[in-house]
Parts: C-alpha cells; structure tokens; sequence
C-alpha cells in the first residue's frame, strides 16, 4: 500500500530511509550474514552502532565532556520513577512544574516515590484551568519554588495538551530535570542548563523502547548510591549503557535516525522544517477562526502538537474519517481532551502539512 | 553472506521466517503502508499484535486464567529490582538460591532493596565452590529456608555457568518465583506451581527490550501499592501490558517468533529439538574426556548453554578462531569464567550442532 501521511503522537513516523535501511539490512547487518538483532550486545558490530549512536547525538546537541548521554529502557514513564528514587533525598524537597498530562503524571509518581521518603515533592506551579484545561505552559516568576529543593521538573512540550516552552525558561536556582520526551531533537538546544534531560524515543528519535538520558556528570554524583544499581543512573553511565543487554534493534534504529538528520542538513535544516510545517497547520486553523479553535494561547503554541477543535463532536469525527480516505492517520486527539491533534515530529514531511492545510481548508468551506 | 552458525549466548539467533517475516512487512504492515513501528500502541493493527503475541504466549504454556502475562522493559536485571520492591515487605524476609552468576546478582540487588526496607535477604542456598566455580543446581533439602519468607527466588537455568534443573523442585512453602530468562520455552512446562517467573526475551523469545512475566493474580495482590506505578506490576497487568507505550516493535518480534514455534509442531517438537542438540554436544565432549572438560556435574548439565574447557587457554583461542573460519560463532566462554560456551536456543539449528561435534572432533584429533 501507499505509504500514508502519519501524523500519530507516538510511536511516531520515522524517517523513510532509516527504516529502508533497517529493512534492507535485517539478515545482513555489517555484512555479518545475521541480524543486529542476533549479535552480541558485547561484540564489536554491535557496539561499532552503539557507540555511533551515542557519538552523534553528543556531536547534534554539542554535549559538553561534563555530560554523559544513556540510552535507557522504559519509557519517559520509568524516568517518572528513576529521577525522585535517585535524587529526591529522604526529608527533602522537589520542585514540580505542572503544565498538562505528562508533567501531572511525573508528579504524581514522584508523589509517592516521596511518601515512602518521606520527602517532599511540591507542585510549585500548575496552569490548570478550572475545566481541567491547560493552555499555556508556565513562567519562572509564578511558580513557588523551594530554595532547598534538590531540583525542579519540567517539560518542554505536552503532547496531549499542545503546549511548548519555544524559549527555554530556568526555574530557580536548583537542578532542572527536563522531560523533552516530545520534542528533544526538534531543533538545536543549549543542553548546557539542564542537570538532567530525558526523552522517550518514539517521537522524534526512533522506535518505542528506547529513552535518551543526558545528565551532568556532577548532578549524576549526587544520585542515591544504596538502589539496586538497575535503578541508578550512575552505573549505567559507568558501563556505556551496556549494564545489561540494551534493546539493541531499538538504538540501531536510533543510529539510523540520527543518520538521516545529519543526511538532511542537520538539525539547523530540521528546525527549518519544523517551524515551516507548524506555520502551515496554525495558519490553516487561524484562516477559519469560526471553525476551527486553537485552544493553546499563542505564546504556547507547540511546534510538535497541533490541537484543535471542530465546532462540534460530529465534525471532528467526520474529519478524521475524511481525513483517513485522504491518506491522512493519527489526527485523533487524545481521548482525554477530545478533538485533533496533529503530530508534526521531525519526519513528518512538510508536503503532508500542505496536504493537510488544502484538506483543513475544502472541510471548512463544505461543512462551515 | 551466508549465514552463520550463531551460539550466541544472548542476544541470540532468531528463527529465519520470523526474521524474513519482519523484513518482508517492515515498511508495510498489516497492509497499512506503515512500518509497525509508526503504528500507535492504541491502534487496532499494533493492539491485534499485542493480543496476539499473549495469546500464543498463553496457549503454548497452558497458562490458567488466574494467571497474568506481561511484557515489560528493562530486561530480568530490572526485574531482579522489581521483585524485591513489590513483593518484600518492610520488616520481612525472602530466600534466595544461588547457583550461579545471574541468581548472584539477583541476590545483590534484593540485599540492596532490602536494607532500604529494613527487611532480611537470605542466601537460603549456594552451590559456590571455594574456588568461586559453580558446578550444580540446588537441592530443596540443603536450602535453609526462612518459613516466614515472602517468596523464594531460584532460577532455571545459568547461562554462565551453563548448569540447569532438569526437573523443577519446589523451595519450600514460600510463593516461588523464578528467573526463567535463559531457558523459557525449551520445552513446555507447568507454570503452576510458580506465583511468578520473569524472563528477558534475547534467548528463546525475541529480541532484548522485552522481558516477559507470568505471574499469579493472587500473587499480585500482594504486592505493594504505594510505589509508582510504573514500578508495580498490578499496574501493568490491568493496562494489558499498555500502561505506557510498549516496546511495540520487539513485541511484533516475539509474536513473530511464537508463530514459529507453532509451525514447527509447538513446544513438544521444540522439546525434541533441543535435547538431540544438547545430546549431540556433550556425546562430543565426552568422547575426548582427556581433551574437553565439562565441569559441571551430568545431572546438572544445561540443555540450553554448553559450557567447557580445553587443555589450555591458548587451544581455547585457537578451537574459538578455526571455528570462526568455518562459520560458527558465538562459542566462546564469558569473560568471567572463561572456556567456551555453546548455546543451544531453540533457534540453533540440529545441523549446527552436529557440525560443530564434527569440528570439535577434528579439533581434538588435531590438537589433542
């Protein structure tokens, strides 16, 4: 079938020619006759990808010698655990920054990693709506920050909520541990100010099971040293990821990825895109303001999630289902919030944005 | 190239058509034009999989319907820390039996959680010799078992040490639980008597990045519930395995796999299968008794890793080399205990293995 024009939240679209590669490597991976899947994680055709994987992504981000970057399991979910198991001190504190689903559900996984601590774990700034709504993403000045907190979380992008910090703001003077799960990789980013940043793959990285991790090699001393060492950040960065066995295919995949982007100009050539392809999409939305409503404040407005409603449920139904004869997928907006978002990760090509605007505009005019 | 002779000890080789399969739709699955990678984790053509993959699973081992399974990440080292944490109670005890290196570092990461919880970790049994070897499984009647323990821990089977229980004993009165990760479905089993057996996919199963868990309901409602959810396994059970974004694309591979071990004539072929395999190797080193040297006991000897050693380290080296020039890889010992290792996953073909008695013959007639 004809490749279709996919616009899923994630597991995400990924780059044609990563996974044609994949494809035409699958039995015969470095000309070793079996599949990466079947090497060694300790042989070198393996680890010739593993330390590739890790090499460009230090080189794409500029990632200082002071960093170490991981390739962990278990999704953003597992880092929702990880980071307060290991730097969430018994009777202290930690600063959370609540802007949609994602960063309630850190804190809120946080909030009983702290009970059993007996720390605390503080939403020092939330822009919940009283509907349940959130529309924009936060600012330093009104969150309620603990001088003593060991860090503050935030993230950088909601997927289900389409909310996005386009400038990188500090909250306060403590650690910033950053979930950038849905949007890491979009463009070039100063990492030189997070502590701690972790991102699931399946946006704009690679397939589902792998997590990037980047944390300063100073914050990562800081981290409990009495867990169970699978839970510390410390010996996985200690044995290069290679603790125990990675999910190999899914950091091949990664390499793959991070393969193309340079192949494309970089990630100078990929922000370029990716503001081109919002543009697109906003526009559209803003060109039928009695129809179609952006409930994000402009200021807010995620380059990686567009949502948006139709004037009623029916419509939007109808939409998607237009939508998906067209070879359009993934429009749906997410169960919790109803109406369409569209996903615009990094490979999603700038003509299915076109295609979208030319089919958000003939909607409008038959059924506005 | 051709393909190789794969004994790798884990990840390991995988059956061809499950492989060809992958390779054949990876750009367009279930007619969708999408590799099952893009597909979301919520869609009907990923979930199809998903419910497929634990059906089989369910089918091929006569799981009972009180009894959940799971795909998780992170691999059995995760697992040798979630266990623990869920099921250890502050205060308690739990029993461990050590016969090798993995039961070792299941022990070391229970002890770490334990003093976290002020709860006692005991080494019930070990079968180390002094000079740190291990050469044969547990027996129930040499294992000083705590009655009040929380659960006992044993494994099937260590893949360093190449040592499995042929038969399934029975550690006391305690809810077992058991790391099966290195010979699950070699052969059909009851898992009844087991409260929980965990085991990460790279051996029999799939690719690593899945780790399968088949664990009792009963058992599940022990388990502590104030943790984060991404750490209870209760939580994973209710959301199906979808608590967060699985790892979808090993999971289509485990599917994949499965289905192969159904084509093949199911767990009873591949039972026959792998003892012929295992009969074939050890007849080779028992036949140059003053060449090769098995060093654990015959009642105790691994269908699934072939460990032994030659008269020296540099024949250990070459027999590693001339096999390489003759397509078999993957033979030599771990690191840690050196010799050369031969693992015979269901995947290993018959044919291999008697090509390598014919080797090893040739070898020891040359060498010898």
């Amino acid at each position: 079938m004809r490749r279709p024009m996919n616009f899923n939240p994630g597991p995400a679209t990924l780059p044609l020619p990563a996974l044609e590669r994949a494809r035409d490597e699958l039995l015969d991976f470095a000309g070793s006759g079996m599949s990466v899947m079947e090497h060694s994680h300790r042989g070198k055709d393996y680890e010739a990808v593993h330390e590739e994987a890790l090499s460009r992504l230090r080189a794409l981000l500029a990632v200082p010698a002071d960093t170490e970057i991981m390739f962990l399991q278990g999704g953003a979910s597992m880092q929702f655990a990880l980071v307060p198991m290991s730097f969430l001190p018994p009777g202290g504190s930690a600063d959370y920054v609540v802007t949609g689903a994602w960063t309630s559900k850190a804190f809120a996984e946080a909030l009983a990693w702290g009970k059993i601590v007996a720390a605390r774990v503080n939403a020092a700034a939330s822009t919940r709506e009283p509907d349940g709504s959130y529309r924009r993403v936060a600012r330093p000045d009104e969150a309620k920050l603990d001088p003593q907190a060991a860090y503050v979380h935030w993230a950088t992008n909601e997927t289900i909520h389409g909310l996005q910090y386009l400038e990188h703001p500090r909250f306060g003077a403590a650690p910033q541990v950053c979930d950038m799960s849905s949007d890491f990789l979009w463009r070039a980013v100063d990492v030189s100010p997070f502590d701690l940043i972790y991102a699931g793959a399946q946006k704009n990285i690679g397939p589902s099971g792998v997590t990037v991790v980047v944390v300063k090699k100073a914050f990562l001393e800081r981290g409990r040293r009495d867990l169970p060492s699978i839970l510390q950040y410390r010996a996985h960065a200690e044995a290069r990821s290679l603790l125990n066995t990675p999910p190999t295919f899914g950091i091949y995949l990664v390499r793959n990825v991070l393969a193309w982007i340079d192949d494309v100009g970089g990630l100078g050539a990929i922000e370029q895109r990716n503001r081109a392809k919002a543009a697109t999409l906003y526009a559209a939305i803003d060109a039928h303001p009695g129809f179609y409503r952006a409930p994000v404040e402009h200021a807010s407005r995620s380059v990686m999630n567009v949502v948006f409603h139709l004037p009623s449920e029916a419509l939007e139904k109808r939409f998607v289902e237009e939508a998906r004869r067209e070879a359009m997928v993934g429009l749906k907006g997410h169960r919790s919030v109803g109406g369409i978002r569209v996903s615009l990760y990094n490979a999603v090509e700038p003509s299915w944005c076109d295609e979208l605007a030319r089919f958000m505009k003939d909607f409008a005019k038959a059924a506005g």
